[in-house]
């Protein structure tokens, strides 16, 4: 369509361009689909997207995402507090979460180090992880940074500074993903599940 | 995350799943991207899709979308007004019109007849394109409906209410289409493509 008559369907279609994993041609499905669908579910996916900003902001003791001082899970006491899990970003936490192994706390350190974009250790939430790993309740913390250069990187310089606590840590296993096959798996994956490989039974 | 405290959070992913071609995945990961996006970004897009329903509406001549009682192609003198374009749907425009190859007007059906969807004859504009084709400006209406069963059934059936009025009646032309390989094309296309094939240069 042309250029003023539908400007507000081109401005949809170029607002949702930026949402990550959009295209042009998926915006446009999408600001068609909103123009048909019912009023009450547009309005109510406009409401939320702007409450989205101002509700969540970071939980107090993790720096995972909250809609209070505390987030549900530092919150819950029915979680292990002996245990924090330190991850990169709080979306690491949702996946984590999702799985359903894992009972005890968390610690998002907002990141991962690399000097060349300008996030140094300090930048990181290292000081509060290291006041938590202090206290007498926690005895162990597993570090589940991504398996990446960056991610590893980020695991050792924490690891090396939890070496003068007197808590136990520990990082997630490496091997083969679940459900993969070894013909499609990268060499360091198979390099790791052979040197990690296990007792079978 | 937990259900009470990131309730808000939880809700944004629920409603963004609702959109086309948005999975779960997708939805969570829009909605971080929101968490981070600046204010200004966010507000916006949540502002756009509340003025989308009212904002947009359907053009009193061709039924196309538009922003005001005439569509912005209805309204510009500069088009072929001896022209007329039948599509399905809205989104068909707006394709044709990316093309820039069509200068002529347009004339939206509102989908294409389906009797098992309930969608007979009468629930399309078909009315008004005919009174529009007696229009002594109006010299050829090209039908562009999709080229699949309902698409030409729809078009075989304006085609014979056309038949009565004295203006020219094309449709688009079928074969390759640009960019494809003969190899991958289906039977039908390869079929009508040497059907319809033309002389060379």
């Amino acid at each position: 369509m042309g250029q003023e008559n539908t400007d507000c369907l081109g401005r949809l279609i170029k607002e949702l361009c930026r949402l990550p994993g959009v295209g042009a041609r998926s915006a446009e499905r999408i600001a068609l689909y909103l123009l048909d669908a019912p009023e009450e579910e547009v309005l109510s996916l406009a409401q939320i997207i702007r409450e989205i900003k101002t509700a969540v902001r970071h939980c107090e003791v993790c720096d995972g995402l909250s809609e209070a001082e505390l987030c549900s899970i530092c919150s819950d006491s029915s979680r292990d507090r002996s245990l924090i899990c330190v991850v990169e970003l709080p979306k690491d936490v949702m996946r984590i979460e999702t799985t359903g192994a894992y009972k005890g706390l968390y610690h998002v350190l907002g990141g991962h180090i690399a000097p060349l974009d300008g996030v140094d250790p300090d930048k990181l939430n290292v000081d509060s992880l290291l006041a938590r790993a202090r206290d007498e309740q926690v005895k162990e913390v597993i570090i589940a940074t991504n398996p990446t250069i960056e991610g590893d990187g980020t695991a050792l310089h924490i690891c090396s500074l939890l070496d003068t606590i007197n808590v136990k840590v520990t990082k997630l296993s490496r091997g083969l993903a679940s459900g993969a096959a070894i013909e499609f798996s990268n060499k360091d994956t198979i390099a790791e599940a052979i040197t990690g490989r296990q007792l079978f039974g």
